[in-house]
């Protein structure tokens, strides 16, 4: 019985390198991966790039109209044909771009064709709301872990609070990939409220 | 610097006889707590019900429209008035029930107030869909950990199936407390499927 | 397949109530446990006594040279033939006060004969050593799982420290159960380094 | 308040990444860390060896007789005089080999120096022993956390089974850093007891 895990962190907490770790795992003992990410994650087009400096191309992009389900049993069953090898798990990377059906696919690929799904995500945008993917994560999947990470105070952090050209902003869109002038800070709820002037 | 966790677990996992040890926990160090829940739970009225047999009352009604972080620091102050003890814990019984604002406000109790918020609820309801409470806490808390549960089948169960005359039924309002027809059935996604008809 | 699972926690932190809200939702859902606990806990002999007041008789008593193995597929035949039902779980009280031997007979009854078996104890003595149980499981469990209380100060309680007559005292025998002169108090790393002028 | 973490899991479950990165993601938020490990492991001597292939040296090792405590405040000192930078997190690599002594000066690290101490590690050893250091964690660690790994089966792996020259063996020394003959594989108990014929 496969499960759909969640394992979420604020952002530069590790979670491609988790993820890369994973694979690496399963491959070492001669087990077959499929890695994916939601199109929508421009940052490293077509690769999952850890800030350890280890990077890796994905198996696939996934559309937001894609039936995730139907593409990735479309895959494994050309793997299959071609190498003679079953998947033994689907690792998703910035999962929180995932749609909500999306989700309820990737769980329907654990629970139904019995293949665990590791779904590495953020939980939450700039102003603290969660994204499509990671909402329905959080309502859904088997297993909720976090990799955790600190904020500039040694406390942990969990808000992803964003910057352009160095300052804090809260206003703007859900989503503005980091790069040129946009860059996020992983702060705590404190210093998040301080920034935001909460008191 | 104290925290908010959300302690989630599937319809009668134990989470009212978990919240109650944890009240008991803090007074047998003679430390203070409250205990409250919102009015929308109309099943034990002012009373936290546990399945084991153990009751009590809680020390108010959160009504929807209730600034969650000004009635409980209205409370704590009379409570510190009354008996000159502060309040060290503030728990919080079917926080699924929560607007999106009170859990913000929960936030806000715990990181501004500095008083540890204890939130116990359910993560969705019968057609696995978030609650407001719940959907909020799953993005902001602090620690979200899981009271476990079994399925019928031995597995650990997820969802909250509503059945109606004792058939499963997956359309309907989304709150509809258990009582005379309606009672409800925790279930893992693959008894969950099997009972909705999807594979 | 079933796993072996030790939830440890301080003293005070809500063990028995756990185990027996445990064993409450197996049965609501028709399915059958069995209780045990070693028979060198005399605090409640054959008694599970959750301080919330909730109690219940043990099935059986383990003593120190039984295989925990035998004597638990002995009793769970004899309630086959009896009562026409499989054992669901087996709940183990005191955990730390088995043997080595039988934490790994209780790996065995979850791994060969695919029964749950669930173990609730402490983690160490008021010295802050291990007990021969608790170090087994430590050791071999699938899953740990922490069940958390405060200490005095606010702090998360881990070690147990040891009173007599109201005094902290760090000299004695491994065990003493609590009594009429002999009490414990949970306290965390700092507050017990407090008390023993470690600094 | 600072806390000991045993971040534990079985052999090539990806610890020694997870260290890297743990030591990246403070020294991205310019906090300072030192590393260290005991001076018994050979494998990579004074160097942190990741399987996917980021490595880092040590700043110090420990050597069996040496009191952790002492030794890492005279380097915190040092870097602190040579630097300005006071040292944020001690981050110890292959923790099962440090003395129970020396665990028990991590925790002073922790809880009188007021500094994070993340003690990577393997639980048992290929005989599903606990080592001196492993144990002592297990014990008084402020938080266990597993690092997972699946077993050849896809079970979640625990279990450090040794091979010599690709044959299961089931005595020997308790330390045999694995090389040339000597090699170890993850095992889930299922596994592990069909190889030594526990049945």
């Amino acid at each position: 019985m496969s499960k759909l895990y969640f394992r979420h962190g604020a952002m530069n907490s590790g979670k491609s390198t988790a993820l890369l770790q994973a694979a690496h795992n399963y491959e070492e003992r001669n087990q077959h991966v499929l890695l994916a990410k939601p199109a929508i994650d421009t940052k490293g087009e077509e690769t999952i790039l850890s800030r350890l400096g280890v990077s890796r191309k994905v198996d696939f992009l996934i559309t937001p109209t894609q039936n995730l389900r139907t593409e990735y049993n479309r895959i494994a069953a050309q793997h299959l044909s071609q190498t003679g090898s079953k998947i033994s798990c689907l690792l998703l990377d910035e999962a929180q771009f995932l749609t909500s059906e999306q989700v309820d696919q990737a769980l329907q690929i654990a629970v139904l064709d019995d293949v665990p799904v590791l779904a590495y995500g953020i939980r939450t945008d700039f102003l603290t709301n969660g994204f499509p993917g990671s909402l329905r994560l959080l309502e859904i999947a088997h297993s909720l872990e976090e990799l955790k990470t600190i904020c500039r105070c040694g406390r942990k952090a969990m808000f992803n609070a964003r910057k352009i050209d160095g300052h804090f902003v809260f206003d703007g869109d859900q989503v503005a990939i980091d790069g040129l002038d946009v860059s996020y800070e992983s702060l705590c709820p404190n210093c998040y409220f301080e920034e935001k002037h909460i008191h």
